[in-house]
């Protein structure tokens, strides 16, 4: 791969990732955040996300891209091939950020924001040449989870931005239309509004609800998507004789799924199941966990 | 573990493999399933389960049960510890079998069944002794899958199914009252009504909404549950902080999910979209695929 020149604008949880991922794929990677305490301590951050790749033998440990660290978003984005955004999710802050990154970065570069809860349209309203920017939006860890939804209206920008990521042993899925919560996040806030009305309903515990869906449903769904999920479960016959057969059934199910509503009641079912679930174990061992459990799986991947 | 004396009572799919994973665990196995055809072909249909939970290193290849096919349900269930019932998803059917099980099987024995749309106090409504009586719902395959889905009124009963199931290598869970749908298909419902939306709106096609769920949220809740996962996403807050800071924009997006019908048109996308993502393979071979991906992910969590 060539090697390339990118900045990173946000140096928080998403910004680390990332600048891991890329220097470890051996860019060269320009930082800015407002604040001096997070851009100048990214470095001491990286630390363990680049061994986490150096564990997954992605990049070249020993071809790593330089890091650099700036004061202001035009010092950061001087000659680069693409930004990556990770402001916080405000629009006008977004597209103040933007207009100052249009006049500094060179007229060929990608300008790609990470976010997950606004959309193409929102952000790119006041851009002077929209067609360059695209949403790229990561799972988090991005330097761990693969996947990266992107969204943008000139072809040839999305199919470079993809082509890039790609590099990068992501895997990207486009979207037709621009939508809140990309692909993704829609499909896990539907889910988990059903795990809290499992709560609030008192069907079952937070632990099991976790503990149902990491067994079954999270096992089946890190192999093959719901739709295919189905498409099996229609036998030889597939997706066309299960919606024949079980598609009515369905749209029964359908109706009878809660729509909960996070009152302090249910607020506190939910804070009291996951203190339970975490025996004692806090969130930064918690993620110690979680992110030994995804590199054991992306490790299986690499074999299956 | 001890060695036990089973019935399998429904020698379909789920038959089979309960059957594979029961004598690959030394149990003794007296299978019946009303059509003959189906009963005399489950030793041949037993063979590749036996293959994979030998590859994955559950039970002993050396101690295998014993499979004996029964030509009455009541013979299967002479002096059983456990009747796991796979029978089609109908009340009355279900009653019925129960009726003759009950008169047959010892004093002792506890009858499980696998259903994934019936609930308990439905189906113990006419039964003799119904604090015997649990459902049991594992998450299809069941030799491969983990997760068993528990709900009984006797405790003494649901601890003594909890222990055989988890002698088995399962991860079960208990319900605290019985839900259609139980916890697991509660979830993937509520998650397939969005990926059903999304392909209705046209925000993505089929084969990217499975994309994005594969190496995305599929991926993180094979490690973490999704309550588990919002906590994390609270940082050193957790979910309180999750919840107080976030919680009002997930009930925004709730609000902005999608409520599909399966009209023919949804039907046609749905079936179309996944007849690309198969790309010419037969839903034989998707399985075999399905079930190499469940195995390395298996074989993950054992290292991890």
């Amino acid at each position: 791969m060539t090697q390339m020149k990118l900045a990173v604008l946000g140096c928080g949880l998403i910004g680390v990732s990332w600048t891991a991922l890329f220097l470890a794929h051996g860019h060269d990677v320009m930082v800015w955040d407002p604040d001096p305490a997070a851009r100048n301590s990214l470095a001491d951050k990286s630390a363990l996300p680049l061994a986490q790749l150096a564990e997954l033998g992605q990049g070249d440990v020993h071809r790593r891209g330089r890091l650099t660290v700036c004061a202001e978003p035009e010092d950061a984005v001087q000659g680069v091939d693409l930004v990556q955004e990770n402001a916080p999710e405000k629009v006008p802050l977004k597209r103040a950020l933007y207009a100052r990154v249009e006049v500094a970065a060179p007229a060929g570069a990608i300008i790609a924001s990470s976010t997950s809860s606004l959309v193409w349209s929102d952000l790119a309203e006041d851009m002077t040449y929209p067609g360059r920017f695209v949403t790229a939006h990561p799972f988090n860890p991005p330097h761990l989870m693969p996947l990266v939804e992107l969204y943008g209206r000139d072809p040839v920008t999305v199919q470079r931005a993809e082509s890039f990521y790609r590099d990068l042993g992501r895997e990207t899925v486009r979207l037709r239309r621009d939508a809140v919560g990309h692909i993704a996040n829609r499909l896990a806030s539907a889910l988990w509004r059903e795990a809290v009305n499992i709560v609030a309903e008192g069907i079952a515990d937070v632990s099991e609800v976790d503990a149902a869906l990491v067994h079954g449903p999270g096992l089946r769904w890190s192999v093959v998507g719901a739709h295919m999920a189905y498409h099996l479960g229609g036998g030889p016959g597939g997706m066309a004789h299960y919606l024949s057969h079980l598609g009515p059934s369905q749209e029964r199910r359908w109706s009878t799924l809660g729509i909960p509503r996070l009152t302090p009641e249910v607020c506190d079912l939910l804070i009291a199941g996951v203190d339970m679930e975490a025996a004692g174990r806090s969130v930064a061992e918690l993620e110690a966990s979680r992110d030994a459990g995804l590199i054991a799986a992306l490790k299986a991947r690499n074999v299956a």
